[in-house]
């Protein structure tokens, strides 16, 4: 029986995964050699292949990291029962593209950088990523049937539909924010989405 | 003074060229070695240096060619008058789903790919890729004018806006049918943006 590492391991372990992070949504995976990740971190090269065996196996453990990041985010920007549900959406574009503000839009979304790199080279990689992405949709989707309940959407609304037009919109929105180097195309597709959904409330009667 | 290079050089540029929008959609930059792109095309390495200097002046002008493929696409769907103008811009974007199945959705958009892996590192190919897509969304914007003339859409509507919100969701959507390996996404937001400027269409009076 293995004893389970030392409390200080497991925060590089942690320290590599959210390098990778950073590194992978600015520059993405081929660009990105190990030295480069085991230099940031301040570990010896034998660290990373004690915790993660080779590249691609750090890869996924950084896709699923991601995925859990913004899981989380989401069940709470989603979660919060102060705001009507379909606010609690432009709640959770606004914190998110605050997020890419603060680094001045150089980091897109993981999803989209590697999806776009790796997702026809890779059944593994590909896989990972939409699963990450039907992850987020799922939540979207939930919601927006928390806004069928509260009467905010139409009842025949299609909200798996809805879902994934937010994020593909939202991916390309990322995209545009690192090539125009501004907010502009996350809020123009934030404002759409949630005017789309305001078209779709249900016809009052009487 | 230099004599203008024989026609079959000219072919060779060509078809370099050619690979490079297969293979940067395909592949991405960072990992597509310049001997690769040769070996595909059967030149010498020399032709390649001889052609575009190097490997970055070489991906310029991929892009370039890429911007202009997709421009004169753009004019002829949009130029089709047997068609109103929004049934243009569905036409097109059948056009380009129909291209990204005949390569099983291996290929993306060549503005997405090199965009999320180069848009953040260089600011040339961050430019040049950045005004490619000003060109296509110029197009589709000169259309929703069209649209508003003949009655489709109300004068009031923002036609740059939703230009760049077609584009942006476009994008996303075909990082979705890379990840998806289905055209559901692209027909997803297709649908979705025709359904939006049918919504924004004039309000009969009288």
């Amino acid at each position: 029986m293995q004893a389970s590492p030392p409390k200080r391991d497991s925060a590089k372990k942690e320290m590599l995964v959210r390098i990778g992070v950073a590194v992978f949504t600015e520059k993405g995976f081929h660009n990105t050699p190990i030295d480069e990740l085991v230099a940031q971190a301040g570990v010896p090269k034998g660290s990373f292949a004690y915790y993660f065996g080779n590249k691609d196996a750090y890869t996924l453990t950084v896709i699923q990291s991601y995925a859990e990041y913004f899981n989380k985010k989401l069940d709470r920007c989603l979660g919060n029962e102060a705001l009507g549900p379909i606010d609690r959406i432009k709640a959770f574009a606004d914190e998110a593209t605050a997020g890419m503000e603060r680094f001045a839009f150089r980091r897109g979304c993981l999803v989209g950088n590697l999806g776009q790199e790796l997702g026809a080279l890779d059944e593994t990689f590909r896989t990972a990523l939409l699963s990450a992405l039907v992850g987020w949709q799922t939540r979207i989707e939930a919601c927006l049937e928390e806004a069928k309940k509260a009467g905010e959407l139409a009842p025949e609304a299609d909200a798996a539909a809805l879902a994934k037009l937010f994020w593909y919109a939202w991916e390309g929105a990322v995209l545009g924010a690192k090539l125009e180097k501004s907010r502009a195309p996350l809020d123009g597709v934030s404002a759409a989405f949630i005017g789309h959904l305001r078209s779709l409330a249900p016809i009052r009667r009487g």
